[in-house]
């Protein structure tokens, strides 16, 4: 027997990272040749956006694919960053687990090092070919150029030659050119559909992308640059005891108080202590001197303690309004009946690192009603294509029990049908993937609990909307009977005993008992007009502030039958004094480089109806106070 | 500009593998409390099974699971596998990619060498704790027994101690015991689940389960180890350009021809020349001067030259009876209508992989009618419990249109519903796993389509027993009404015109023209009493032979009513001169370890009427003619 233990223990040895990740070229993204294609430009583009968005340079991207042999083409991506020096090139390009910043904790695109060097080392072993890279820093006059292979074995680059070259006016930049065995197709899983979407998350970028000749350029749709995203330190709620006891043992701090003030976020001086003395630990122990038993019952004391959510600063949310124009690109020609408020849930934490959710929810129009629910997946501005039964995302939505929202979902489980497109963002400083492909997120608990609430959220709103649709559909039921039949009774009774007909407004007013607000637009040559219909259907004089939501801050209101009496992100009305039955128009135009469904989405507040009387509107938010404030100072 | 470029160069450094799989524990199966605990048996279980069929012990594995505080278990794992020698241990077991099985082309379950160190690795982070490893060789008069922990920063193993100790009576094997943050879930997901599949399609392993004191035992079903599977050599075909160029630049053999003759599975040497001229290139240049252009002319000449499929036995499937096995003890209680007989795959290849796929489908009977199909996911004999959607099983399955096989299935689209288990086995020498955590195979379309087929095999099989279900049901409403109204009209006409009632027989066998087969099944005392009903309603004489399949080769038949012409795998009768509307019975009683289920995938196959009159029998299939030679030799 030993024979046989000792004959296994022959063959045991130590397997190279190189040779690992090369054979498991499938868990990289390059598990077909379509998706092998789109995995190359992905890690590629991440990796510009991520270097210009750190060097706050807007960036310019040019992605170029040529078919150079059956199923073998060239890739070069292209970029204005900030170029990375030459002595670190090499590195960069030609060694996996090799980065600056996996000991960071921030959102960025990339984070172990492996993206653009798998790209390399899969090129190299689908088509024999080497890389080459060239790149410009600003003070030098000249760009590098290297062709680079990776030996699997060592996990090391191979320079096969570098020269200097002229790079025609470039001042900084980084371009990269590999052939990969590939397909490239068209549709739901191609290279253009992850551009397409990269820009829809990613409005300050301009890409361009070349393929065999035929340019589509994504244009710059705001020269803002996403807000820098600062690098924290761990948070303590969360963090797992080994990561916290080699912390421990590792820090320079005198004391577990100041250790636990510096080496964390969110934690003051009074909160470590109040840990402490939860802990039952003298806040003056070193921390070096903290066994496992200490550290577990730091954490379980950090559970009891308050502690502040997460720095947000680490975080670049999409935000709402970008998730309303993102949605708006995706849906180009189609005009869904209503957008639902996005959601941006508060940051919170899993094991440790902060995440942030955001859930966009659109609805009906032209939207196909047939079928599942159409799902944009993002994580950290990127798009994912791929593996969506395996993503928490996914998990998400097939947990909720879509019915009481009102859609189709066959025994209240998977996936929802209908006219719906959802955008779910995860934005983290460390997105947990399920694998290295980065391509779905994994069913973390907490990542997928903040995904449900944000889609309830917009569930909800959706399911307000479509009871308010239902319930105006009803009134105007009411009133189209109360208005037609009520007259022909009238009539008749006044015929019999030979007398005039009555007035019956009052009558009618008394019957309907509401506000009824109606609106309708119009396009005419990019410009867009609005109707506001307000009628008193009530049996009493009404008095009302009117709110109108404009789709932009900086749209521009053209003309206005009535003169609002505020101008601003909305615009607001006093109406004084509508007597039962009276009708009122306001009628709005406004500037236009508005679109189709920039209107869809704005709403009209009512301040001085009580909400069961009003139909066609909602009453005014609370968090709208200071502006109703205003208008009361103003009055 | 520069100072950025040369900032983020100083942020640029080497990434250690350790800390790689520790930050990114959920791709070894590691994100979530459920799930971490099934992960770790999982691992320590399949090393278990590796190790015994090597050195080709029946294998006798324990689990033990104690909860020693909230959220925390200690979960220790034994074997009878051959031990490991004492210092190759600390690698084993606190070495992340270390193993014996990275560099070899066989069918096994574990392979990269992460799996069990990952444990520990895990265990260390979440609690604190090291791992005890005992193991025990056979020449040795005692174990070895050392605490473990890992340096994930060196990814190197750290002994805290070790020691001589006695294993009372053990010969050899291997025992660690881990302590992990989790939690012991019942249900879908659970320990239990995934032992009891892995008892499954692990029949000759005795798997003991013990669960806070709680013992279940997956008692041996079989004394037959699996065939041991060969390591191979690589297959051409399919084989990357990059691994191609890299064997030949290090091959010692001094010709191209003998290079593709010795270091690939299925070349001889004519076809290695064959290879040589189609590629032009002189089969006598030395492979390591071959060129990557080179390399491509061979791998495309490898496509157009027939080469024999991959070897076979470095796979080892499970096969058709163990499938039906599997899947009747899975379905305990529950009685399936229909057992589609299982579809074995011929083996093939992606990327140089060997791979197989085995399918077996169950229908109807007391199978929920209500909602999707239970799929039961298998690689290399290793249930895989999550990851459902992401899976190429799932893929395959919903790839398909279950309509045209007469399951429901909204849209032709997604998972078919209705009273259906699918069994998908996968073996490869490397099953294409999406990730480390080995729980869903990747979307390699060569994978998906074997899949497809199997599952189309199986479907096929299952609508023909539908079609049959149905023709039958509706020849045997025929057969009432003839049986019914025939006689009364006869009657009421023969009263009218006062004349005896006519001999009707030959009238209905007219209107049948058919021979109708019925079995029914009863049990008693373990006994199976099987009655066998042949009816001749056609107009004619008959001579047939009736073959029944026998459950199981062993099964014994203990008495019949009609002594069999031939007693095997199968029972014949040679039944002639059968009269229009004669009536034949053939009672049989098997003994009896028998389950209900036994029978109900036995089929009775007649030779001698065409298929077209025949109801309720197969006619004989064409593989079977060595048997019908032999009767008709008998004959």
């Amino acid at each position: 027997m030993a024979s046989i233990a000792e004959e296994l223990a022959e063959k045991q040895q130590e397997i190279s990272v190189g040779e690992f990740f090369e054979r498991n070229k499938h868990i990289l993204g390059f598990d077909s040749l379509t998706k092998a294609l789109v995995t190359a430009v992905k890690e590629g583009v991440d990796n510009s956006l991520d270097a210009c968005e750190e060097a706050k340079i807007l960036p310019e991207i040019k992605i170029e694919i040529e078919e150079v042999n059956d199923r073998e083409y060239k890739v070069a991506i292209e970029d204005n960053g900030p170029g990375i020096v030459k002595r670190k090139v090499p590195e960069v390009f030609g060694k996996l687990l090799y980065g600056s910043r996996f000991h960071e904790i921030s959102q960025s695109r990339g984070q172990q090092g492996i993206g653009v060097s798998a790209v390399v080392m899969y090129g190299q072993l689908t088509t024999g070919k080497a890389t080459i890279v060239r790149s410009k820093v600003k003070e030098k006059d000249y760009a590098n150029e290297m062709r680079i292979t990776m030996d699997t074995k060592k996990n090391e680059p191979e320079v096969l030659d570098e020269e200097v070259v002229l790079w025609g006016g470039k001042e900084h930049g980084m371009r990269f050119e590999t052939t990969v065995k590939g397909l490239l197709r068209r549709g739901k899983h191609s290279v253009f559909e992850y551009l397409k979407n990269t820009a829809i998350v990613n409005p300050h970028a301009r890409i361009e992308f070349d393929r065999d000749g035929e340019k589509t350029v994504f244009k710059r749709a705001t020269d803002q640059l996403p807000e820098k995203t600062e690098a924290v330190q761990p948070h303590l709620k969360g963090i797992e005891l080994g990561t916290l006891a080699k912390m421990a043992k590792n820090s320079k701090r005198r004391t577990l108080k100041s250790f636990l003030k510096h080496e964390f976020s969110r934690i003051s001086y009074s909160k470590a202590e109040e840990i402490c003395e939860e802990a039952d630990i003298d806040k003056k122990k070193n921390p070096s001197d903290l066994e496992v038993e200490d550290c577990k019952r730091v954490l379980k004391a950090a559970e009891k303690v308050k502690l502040m959510a997460p720095k947000t600063d680490c975080l670049s949310p999409i935000k709402g309004m970008l998730i309303k124009k993102g949605l708006k690109n995706v849906l180009k020609g189609q005009h869904p009946e209503y957008y639902a408020p996005p959601s941006t849930r508060d940051p919170t934490v899993y094991s440790g690192n902060p995440f942030q959710v955001e859930v966009g929810l659109v609805y009906g129009g032209d939207l196909p009603k047939e079928g599942s629910v159409k799902v944009l997946r993002f994580a950290n501005r990127v798009p994912l294509l791929y593996k969506k039964g395996g993503c928490a995302v996914t998990t998400a939505i097939k947990n909720i029990d879509w019915r009481i929202y009102d859609l189709d979902q066959r025994g209240g489980k998977g996936m929802p049908s209908g006219p719906v497109v959802i955008l779910v963002h995860v934005a983290s400083t460390r997105v947990p993937f399920t694998s290295e492909a980065k391509e779905a997120i994994a069913d973390i608990p907490a990542v997928i609990d903040e995904i449900e609430k944000g889609l309830r959220e917009c569930a909800r709103s959706l399911r307000t909307h479509l009871n308010k649709e239902k319930k105006r559909r009803k009134v105007k039921k009411k009133f189209t009977v109360v208005n037609d039949i009520l007259p022909m009774i009238a009539k008749k009774s006044a015929d019999i005993v030979g007398k005039e007909p009555p007035e019956l407004s009052k009558s009618m007013t008394k019957i309907m008992g509401v506000v009824y607000i109606e609106k309708g637009y119009e396009w005419n040559d990019g410009r867009c007009k609005v109707d506001i219909d307000i009628m008193n259907y009530t049996p009493k004089d009404k008095d009302m502030n009117l709110f109108f939501e404009k789709p932009y801050p900086e749209t521009e209101l053209l003309s206005s039958n009535l003169e609002p009496d505020y101008q601003g992100d909305h615009l607001e009305w006093r109406l004084e004094g509508l007597k039962p039955s009276e009708k009122k128009k306001i009628s709005l135009e406004f500037d236009g480089d508005l679109e189709k469904d920039d209107m869809a989405g704005t709403e009209i507040y009512i301040e001085g109806v009580t909400e069961t009387k009003l139909i066609g509107a909602e009453t005014l938010p609370d968090d709208w106070d200071i502006e109703l404030a205003e208008i009361e100072e103003r009055g």
